[in-house]
């Protein structure tokens, strides 16, 4: 069987650079916005949209009273949000079943459940997740500390909430996972040679 | 400054086990039942009354109401866990004062905090803890898995309230550590290995 090792973060947290220095480490593929790409091909849909419905739950577009009286009536949004979730599960399912590899986001660490994958949770304060997005210029935009604070919360709000709709399980609860990194004080790059440790054969 | 490793830990977890490795690989000074005994005898109390102590949130021994009607009336049990725990206090900022060393329990994390420990909280799923607790013939009882089951997590229930009655914060709140290990399905001896490598100097 493969080794796969699940990457979740809080935004702001250095997951990414945590993960994509793992799989340099260790040799292996990594993961990333490459599923988005794929999805994206195969749907046939925009990576923009892609990407939108995959940082939300969905919502359905109908009030639920609408959706209660005619309860054999699609709701287009919702059966988009299902079909991007279904060929997510089978681009993941692919991608563990080729080789060794680190994935990024998505759920992997629930999807792939059957494969057994190592699962790392990357967690900070608030303090380091603000000036490690000052440091990598998110956005670009002309935020104070605060809205950038505000920003990095509801980004950690919908993930957790869409890890919540399609697991029905705690993001970032520690049962879930191997190993809960907190990268506030700890130099990423010391941590990942640590980490990677563990992996080689 | 001396480099403080604290382990936080659920019983059952193997998180004693951890930390006695890490301390093996680094070669630094290791400190568990070493801090009971040594407020055992600077308090001149039995061992076995200050790990009760130790064991518990402090309950006062009068009635609530009787407490609020005499003010200044004195709580002989509250007293001595207060004195316990003052003594804890001093005897690790002592320890941390002398060397590098690895702490296990004892709210180090906290007590310590100036001394900016590195800390660690182990976990584990509750079949794993049950059969860690059964390999290591658990107080040599007779217990059922469910009444095995049952006592771990009462005594987690005591060391979570005991932590948060002196720090004020969760126990096992993962913003409060900087690593969090689940030992569920992981070699303790492997992770401490790799573990061991954030500290090689």
């Amino acid at each position: 069987m493969n080794r796969i090792i699940t990457i979740s973060r809080e935004f702001g947290s250095g997951g990414r650079e945590f993960g994509r220095r793992l799989s340099e480490n260790l040799g292996c593929a990594y993961y990333d916005q490459e599923i988005v790409k794929e999805i994206a091909k195969r749907t046939e849909l925009s990576v923009k949209y892609v990407q939108q419905v995959m940082g939300h739950r969905p919502v359905s577009s109908y009030p639920i009273h609408i959706g209660r009286s005619f309860r054999m009536m699609s709701d287009p949004s919702l059966d988009q949000s299902q079909t991007i979730f279904r060929e997510q599960c089978s681009i993941l399912r692919e991608i563990a079943a080729k080789s060794d590899c680190v994935i990024v986001g998505r759920c992997a660490d629930y999807i792939l459940h059957d494969a057994q994958p190592f699962r790392i949770f990357v967690y900070a304060d608030m303090a380091s997740k603000v000036s490690r997005c000052r440091e990598k210029n998110y956005e670009k935009e002309d935020l104070t500390d605060k809205e950038l604070e505000r920003r990095i919360q509801s980004i950690n709000r919908s993930r957790a909430s869409y890890y919540e709709y399609y697991t029905g399980q705690k993001w970032g609860g520690r049962i879930h996972y191997d190993l809960c990194i907190n990268t506030t004080q700890t130099n990423i790059k010391e941590m990942t040679a640590a980490i990677t440790r563990l992996f080689e054969k």
